[in-house]
């Protein structure tokens, strides 16, 4: 942030009066821009004992298997961002149910959202950010290729409880990977 | 938002390409700058069956009653966040425990979310936005002069599910309350 997006003037960081934390202040109407994590929201969609995973079309990560999932929009909930991203990303209906996994994403100022989900149908197919859709046996599951870690901790969290007739909720934090 | 934050010229709203909804696009730069909703992260204090409530010394609804509660900032996961708000606004040592209620509020681009919490020790206080804190049996709470409408979702909730044993995760969404 260089520039107020109220008065278009240059802003500077400093901590505001009452505050603890740097800012983006403006220098000429002293407008205080805040900046807080975003919200990914997705679910685990389940049909006939299989799981809807997206080959993903574009970066990052592109190639890379995931679940639907995406940053939320102003407007909506948390189930209506999960099962909206399902019907963008695979053309899939769903059922939101329970949460399965939230993982803060510290590095990247995001917190994501993971739901179980029932797919009403499986009549699938690859939206605009997806190269290809399918639904997977857990044994077919291709975690080698799963694109994300928050996406890969969310499935083994969904795969375990559903062995063990569970249905809880998996709390992670994740900090950036160690470099070779 | 009228200015581009990257580079101080003028933005306008119009659907990028491969998107849906209109964003703040940067005539100059083209950055497209999105808008998302923010995370609300609190908890519901309890020590020796009291709840910590404060007293509100900002606006909105300076005067009245809320659970230790705030923005979510980079950088923290939603634990963290909820055991510094119960620091900052009422001196406030907790252990954070389960997710007792999360509140979509659609028309303020906001999701409320609220954990259980242990007061570690009962020597609490006014932060700088609190201008009282106490800790309230059940039959203290003052119903009428709590804050928010998510905060008062959150305590009966966490109450109901005490009485009877449990500890379930509530969803709620809120719309705009009528208007007289």
């Amino acid at each position: 942030m260089k520039f107020c997006s109220a008065c278009g003037q240059p802003v500077s960081q400093r901590i505001p009066d009452g505050d603890h934390l740097p800012r983006y202040v403006c220098g000429a109407c002293q407008t205080i821009h805040y900046e807080n994590p975003r919200l990914i929201v997705g679910c685990v969609p389940e049909y006939d004992g299989k799981i809807l995973l997206c080959k993903r079309a574009i970066e990052p990560r592109l190639g890379y298997w995931t679940l639907p999932a995406g940053f939320m929009e102003n407007g909506e909930s948390l189930q209506m961002a999960a099962a909206r991203e399902s019907m963008e990303e695979a053309l899939a209906t769903v059922e939101i149910g329970s949460l399965v996994a939230i993982v803060n994403v510290l590095h990247a100022h995001q917190v994501h959202v993971l739901f179980r989900a029932r797919l009403l149908n499986p009549n699938v197919g690859a939206g605009p950010e997806s190269l290809a859709v399918g639904l997977f046996e857990e044994h077919e599951i291709p975690w080698p290729d799963i694109a994300f870690r928050s996406v890969e901790f969310a499935l083994r969290r969904y795969l375990e409880d559903r062995r063990n007739g569970r249905d809880g909720l998996h709390f992670h934090d994740l900090t950036p990977p160690p470099t070779a």
